[in-house]
């Protein structure tokens, strides 16, 4: 049987989802609330402590990149009897305050919640203000309000559909293909001074949405046009002449991972 | 000439906006940042260094408490040539990143942020959800999403107009009146998960604002009926006949202060 968990967790407080020896990440402060809670259940019931979980996470997240919803699959060691609700509420006292589980359920062992995902879904937060961020300090990227929202939103329907990302990932990565599919690509007025730009596909390259979010706002600030960024989307243009930023990884959000 | 400033503060990194010896405050981190620049003005034009400067505030707000725009004021030093622009500037820099300035005026001599002020409003946040928040750790009250949201919103109307609040404020304040004027109470669903209470009023008593929510999320758990907060609003049952917990600190913004 295997357990899935919906977890939320504030990226500054990690260096990332992903295990790194002597780093606190997101999977290893998981790993080991799991290992408390199990070698704690095992001890109850007078059993030798076998316990070392392993979780598997839909995807990776940068160091400083939040989630809403990040998914996670492991084995449930078939011989410890605890209900869903248990678990989740013993994991939500063991984790730190940066991590709460909001939703677990148990499924049969074909699941795991990399090789399952479908689609995933991801949001950036952005802020039209001059001066520093207070009450968002770490969950938005602070741009001009002067910006200028209409072409941003023109550039943004570009991605949508079948790309070759080569211009818009990071190049410390070793790919097969920097061929993706977006589905969609959509930045949202929420208010005076807030945009959201939502992006949702099967597979993402290392930090392609933060790419994608940095040539959008390069646009509204003039220094690139819809045009430049259609050219660096068909590869007409390369990486080396038309700069693109990369948007800072704390105004990233895990929306959602779907599964059929 | 006064300068007029309207600040943003996340409420949980001081203790409160009045100057308490020996602690972390929002008006001593001010006063603070005011000196370091005015001293190092006076010190680039080689004249003695008189500074010590004092702000007033709108109001208090308790630890904890946040603020969007707070008013605070304070005598220009005559003999200083600053623009409004760079003393924004220069403060932001300085201010640690809890505080940061949003917009600077130069007024005449008789605006006071206290004793010019008018209407006040304030928000709180409130968060329908089951598990510890994450993203909004310290900004937000977490209540069951079983609440009624539909008793809540009549309750809230209760609170407008002129009223006794003995039930609703601190006792430990010493007060000529308890009777205030509200000239708004309202509770909004923002979207499935969040509710946010906009209560507006010349002046507010100490508490007043976390208790009178406090009453609300107890009528939306069943635990009051709007008509008993009819009853604490008219002084037919006392504090000691029904109780009432005042809400969190961390879940309430300063939101606006209104000048003539």
């Amino acid at each position: 049987m295997k357990a899935k968990l919906i977890l939320e967790y504030r990226g500054d407080d990690y260096c990332g989802f992903q295990n790194q020896p002597g780093l606190s990440t997101v999977q290893g402060e998981l790993e080991n609330a799991l290992k408390i809670l199990f070698s704690g259940e095992y001890k109850k019931s007078g059993k030798l402590d076998p316990i070392t979980v392993s979780v598997s996470g839909s995807g990776r997240t940068d160091s400083g990149v939040h989630a809403l919803a990040q998914v996670v699959s492991f084995i449930m060691p078939a011989d410890l009897e605890i209900p869903p609700t248990r678990l989740q509420s013993a994991l939500n006292g063991i984790l730190p305050p940066g991590i709460a589980i909001r939703s677990t359920t148990f499924l049969d062992d074909n699941f795991d919640a990399r090789r399952s995902a479908n689609d995933k879904c991801y949001r950036y937060n952005i802020l039209l203000r001059k001066t520093k961020p207070v009450l968002d300090f770490n969950r938005a990227w602070c741009v001009s309000p002067k910006i200028d929202i209409g072409s941003m939103i023109k550039a943004a329907q570009l991605f949508v559909g079948e790309h070759d990302f080569e211009n818009f990932h990071a190049l410390d990565t070793d790919v097969k293909t920097s061929v993706r599919i977006i589905s969609r690509s959509e930045l949202c007025r929420i208010s005076q001074c807030e945009l959201q730009y939502f992006v949702c596909g099967q597979g993402f390259l290392k930090q392609m949405v933060r790419r994608i979010v940095g040539a959008l706002v390069a646009v509204g600030e003039g220094k690139l046009t819809p045009s430049d960024v259609h050219d660096l989307l068909t590869l007409n243009k390369s990486r080396a002449q038309l700069h693109i930023e990369t948007a800072p990884a704390y105004g990233l959000y895990l929306k959602e991972v779907f599964y059929t």
